[in-house]
This record gives C-alpha cells, structure tokens and sequence, in this order.
C-alpha cells in the first residue's frame, strides 16, 4: 500500500491565551472558581468521567471520586461515565468475565445514585465514533510528547520498554477521545491526573488551530480538582480490592462488620485523631466522620477512651448505616439484569448519538465530509 | 478517571510454526508459489491493497501496483480497495480539496478497470468498525518492536523524535487493522514494505494465541511481491506528481505528446535497451514495451538508428494508444458524479458489512459481547 503517514505539527503557541496545564496551587484556585460557577449556572459543565471494569469499587473510589460524581449530577451538570472496557484488554483477570465487570460497574453507580434517566453510563467499545477521533487525534500529538506521559516514564524507568504497550503509550490519546467526543469540558481529577489532562487541552487547542476556521470545534475541558479524602484500608496500607483490605459498595452489614473487625489499630487506648502519628485510627475515624457528615476529631471526642474495639463498633455502625440504602438499591437493579441492560443499551445509544454529532463536525472542519 | 492501562504482553513463540517475516528471496520464492495458488484456486484468496488520496495516478503507479490489481482481479481474486484519507490528515495540500483527492483516485481505479460490482472501493473514514480494531491491536505490540519501524527510524534519524507524529508512529498497527477488519489473506507488496507486514502477521499471530481459543480468528496475511519495472520521469529523475515529470492517467494524448517530446535522451543516435549505461533511454523503451506487451529490445531494435525522436515518437504512439480506453471510460464515469458516489456508498457499505462481522468476531473471542 502506498500510504505512508505524514510528520507531527510542529508545537505552536497558545491560540487563546490560556496555558494548556496550571501548576497544582493555580489548578486548586482555579477548581474554587469552577465550584462557584457550577453553583450559579450548572448547565454550562458536561462532565465526563469513569473507570475501568476491573472489580466492585469500594469505599475508597466512593469517598475519593463517586460521591463527587452523583455531587455534581444533582447540582445540575451533565454526567458522561464511561465504563472504559477496552482498556482492560490485556487485563487476563477481568477479561475472562468482562460482561460481569462492566455489570457490577453499572450496578455500583446505579446504587450511589448515578440517575440514568439525567446521567449517560456508556461503554467505550459500543461507541465507535469515539475510537474514529483518535485518527486525527494521534495526528496532532508527538512521540516525543507521548514520552513525557508520566505512567509511561514510570512504566520505562521500573521494568523496560518492551512492557509499554502501544495501547499504554498512546493511552492519553485515548483519553483525548474519551473526552471530546461528547464535548466535556469538565473532568474531576485528582493531582496525578493533571498531566494527562494537559494533553486533552493540547490536542483540542490544535485541532482548533488547525480545522477550527469556522470557530473552536472541541471545547478545552478544564480540572475540577477534588479534595479526596486518604482511606486506608483495613490493613493500613492502600485501599485496595487485590489486598483484600477494602470494603466494597456491594459487601454485606456482616462482611464490613467482620473486615472492620481485623482492622489494624494501635495500642494507645485513648482514641485521637492524628493522621500523621496515628495513620490507622485517623483512617477510622475520618471513615465514620464521612459517613455521619462530621469531623473525625468529633468522632474521636465521642470515643474518647473507650478503645479500639469501641472506634471500631462506631465506624461499623457508620459506614453500615451510610451503605444501607446504596446497598438495597443495588440489590433491586441486580435482580433485574433487564432493566440493567437497557439502561446500558440506552446509555450506549445517547453517546452514539452525541459520538456521532461531535463526528461530523470534526470531519466537516477537516474537508472530509464526503 | 480510574484508567490506567496495562503494559504489553511478552513476545510469545511461533504457534503454527512459520515466521512472521521472511527473508526477501524467501518471501519472492514464496511469492511464487502463490501465484501458482491463485491460478489453482483465485476464491481463496482475498486482497487488501490500496493509497493515500494525494492526487492523480500516473504511469509509475500503474505498472508498478495498479495494473497488477486489475490482474488479481480478473483472475478472481477478491479485491478490497482502500482509500487511506485519514493518512492524509497533516498533508495541507490534500486536505483542503480531500472530496476532489478522494474521487480521482476512485475515478483511476474505475478506468483500469477495477469493477466495482466485484471489487469493494470504500475509504477509511468511512468505517468506523475498522479503528475498533486499533485498540486491541495496539494492546498487542509494544513501543520497542514499534520504534523499530524503519520508517519511523528513518523519521527520526533525519530528523527528531518531536516530527514523528503519534499518527506515524502506530502507522503498522493502523495498517494491521486496515489488513485484518477484512481478513485479508493476500497483501501485494514492494520489497520495502515487508517490515509493515511483519508487525500485521504479528499482531494476527498473538490474537490468536490469546484469544482464539475456539480457533484462529484472524488470517496471518502473505506478501505477493510485486515485480514492479522501474519508470523514471520524462527528466530522468524517480517519477512523481510534484515534480511534473510523470504521465497521469487522467492526462490527455496532447499532454502525453507534449511531456514526452521534451524527455530527457542523451545524444547516442542508435537507440539500444541499456539500464545501466542508459538509464532514460532505457526508461523510455520500457514503458513503450509495457505498454505493446512487447521486450524493451524489441523496440530498440524496431527504431535502430532512427534516434530520440522517433523513439519519443514510439512511446508516445504506444502510451496514447494504450491509455485511450482507460482515457476513454475514467471520462464516461467523470461525467457522472452521482454515479462515483453510489459506487463509493456501496464499497463503504459492503466494507463496514465486512468490518461488522469481524469486530463482532473478535469482541466475541475477547468476551466482550455484551
């Protein structure tokens, strides 16, 4: 085939004045702002946001990232989840039963709340308008850029080149396209994820530059930093579902009140809130704390020195009582693996049909609409 | 979003036991022997070729791919032709008039013959299930086995890593996908483009290996090496559009005359076949004798010592007679625009039929139909 590809852009200057990336402090102020403008006009933000299918998401996901999703749903702004289930490809675990991770993941936002009916959960691989923009998005982007990605240098510098993928490597491409086929231009983030979201600006504002004769196609979707609470798990170190030290959405009263049980304490009877001294008692008390909408030193002051086994009893209590109705919610959609597929069948249809819009004006302010 | 991708695989042995990638007299050798294969038996074999739309088709395209296209054709062999517009995408000139680059290159196709009734012309653009399979495949090949691209080497040695656009550098997996979404088993290729091919055989090996536990699900394609003859442009140099040395198709009889009244000779008045000594004269005799079915000798010897201008007058006779029906029907199908349009709807649509069946394939193989 004769179709040898063309070289990348060379790098331009900012076309409307605003930096593709802030440093961190400027992205908190900046995040402030967007706090505000979301309170007074909330139909302006379309958020996109999601996860990859890879288990039932725990406490953790729901304190640092889900609660703020259903946050911003109820405010007003409009909510695109998507369930990022190409990127689990090489994922052996998950991919042997991907139908039944891209379920639990649905069935995780239905119970927190994600309203199906204002919100859109959709996922990537029945959306191909979407895997289209990464022709012309890839065009647009460097080697050399794609280098600088942070989890590839990471990836390179811990074990070799040959473990990146070419999947892995052009991953904030992907992103790219995640994001701006249904023209966010919001994304919740935490710190580490503000260098990906760079590119996502950087690649909108060249596509702009270079196609956008007829005004901006793409929006440059800004951070919304969120404050994310450090839960530890119940073994003190990192949440997680493969340590087997996190509480899930979907576990059980007696499964958390068993896994709090074995949770690791310190022998200082006295119950105090001192996250640097006391890392696993704080992580206790900031659960129980988030769950009863308090302040953990409240908690500690009511446990006083009551001991180990007494934060322990309250937290379960907490987070049992938080979990109730999310858990009587998912339970009533898993009894109905119907209703769970059409909400799906209908999310995939919405971001089709948005997929499809952003499409044709991209293709139209490329010439290629033949 | 919680969307950490994942490294690539380890390279696996050979699961049927051929290479991925044969030597150059192996790979003609082989070469051969499909030949004989598709006299035998031309169903079973299916053809992916095509080109980037960046203008008119001349000589040097014909006889080097297009006529053997027709030829595979005629045999019986399944044809896909693809019109690779979203290579295009940073090429400026193309992409201000990509409709008009677009429907010359199926208008040259048309005229040599390629029968739309039983060859499949679609663009790339235009099936959305074909970059699908981008994601998979890019799951399948690591950034080390594409940095060794030569292509990409090259780019890089010439110039810098930050002219190699994220576009370029994934070119070998765009051009697996472009193979594979119609499981092509047949690529006629130049000697140069069998690295390409390689990471295409690759990534339909490793499928396989992970994912095609009922079977294999992709063809591992072979290279048909292509004898192309070396034409050089009327002033000596490589044949090529932007330097206005080469014969269109599209060209008229005058045109034809005109440009090769004023080709380059030399001054030896008896006209020998000579590709060494006399690489423009032998030039000349080549394409009148491809043009006549005839050697290159035999047509020295007809004009002996009548010298370059009756041998100028041979090719131009021999080009003009042999172009005339091609001429003759690429106006027929240029006069009826809705017609070109039909054809490239109903390629685009017997492609995106094809690729359907083959992203459903290979979502089934990955448990991905949900």
């Amino acid at each position: 085939m004769n179709t040898h590809p063309q070289t990348a852009p060379a790098a331009r200057p900012e076309a409307d004045g605003t930096p593709d990336a802030l440093g961190t402090s400027a992205a908190r102020a900046r995040s402030a702002e967007l706090e505000q403008l979301i309170a007074e006009d909330p139909g302006r933000f379309r958020v996109l946001t999601g996860d990859r299918p890879t288990g039932r998401l725990h406490l953790g996901h729901y304190f640092g990232t889900l609660h703020n999703r259903v946050r911003l749903q109820n405010l007003g702004v409009e909510l695109f989840v998507i369930i990022a289930d190409y990127q689990v490809l090489t994922d052996r675990d998950v991919a042997d039963d991907l139908k039944g991770h891209v379920e639990e993941l649905i069935l995780d936002h239905l119970a927190i709340g994600v309203d199906p009916e204002r919100s859109t959960i959709f996922t990537h691989s029945a959306v191909p308008a979407l895997n289209q923009l990464m022709l012309p998005f890839l065009s647009l982007v460097s080697v050399a850029e794609l280098n600088r990605n942070p989890t590839v240098k990471d990836e390179i510098a811990h074990s070799r080149q040959s473990a990146v993928s070419g999947l892995m490597f052009t991953y904030p491409v992907h992103q790219a396209a995640d994001i701006l086929f249904c023209k966010a231009n919001l994304v919740p983030v935490g710190q580490d994820q503000l260098p990906h979201l760079e590119i996502t600006r950087t690649i909108a504002r060249r596509f702009n530059d270079r196609y956008g004769q007829g005004g901006p196609v793409l929006p440059r979707p800004e951070a919304l930093l969120s404050n994310a609470p450090l839960l530890l798990g119940t073994d003190g170190t990192k949440m997680s579902k493969s340590r087997g030290n996190a509480i899930t959405l979907a576990a059980g009263a007696d499964e958390t009140a068993r896994l709090l049980k074995g949770a690791k304490t310190d022998s200082e009877r006295h119950i105090t809130y001192d996250p640097a001294g006391r890392p696993e008692v704080a992580s206790l008390l900031l659960l129980a704390a988030l769950c009863q909408d308090r302040t953990p030193e409240e908690v500690a002051d009511d446990i006083g020195a009551a001991g180990a086994a007494a934060l322990k009893k309250t937290v379960t209590e907490a987070v049992n009582e938080y979990l109730a109705p999310i858990r009587a919610r998912r339970a009533e959609y898993a009894r109905d693996r119907g209703q769970l597929r059409r909400i799906l069948r209908e999310g995939n249809e919405r971001a089709n049909a948005v997929a499809d819009a952003t499409l044709a004006e991209v293709r139209a302010a490329m010439n290629g609409d033949y």
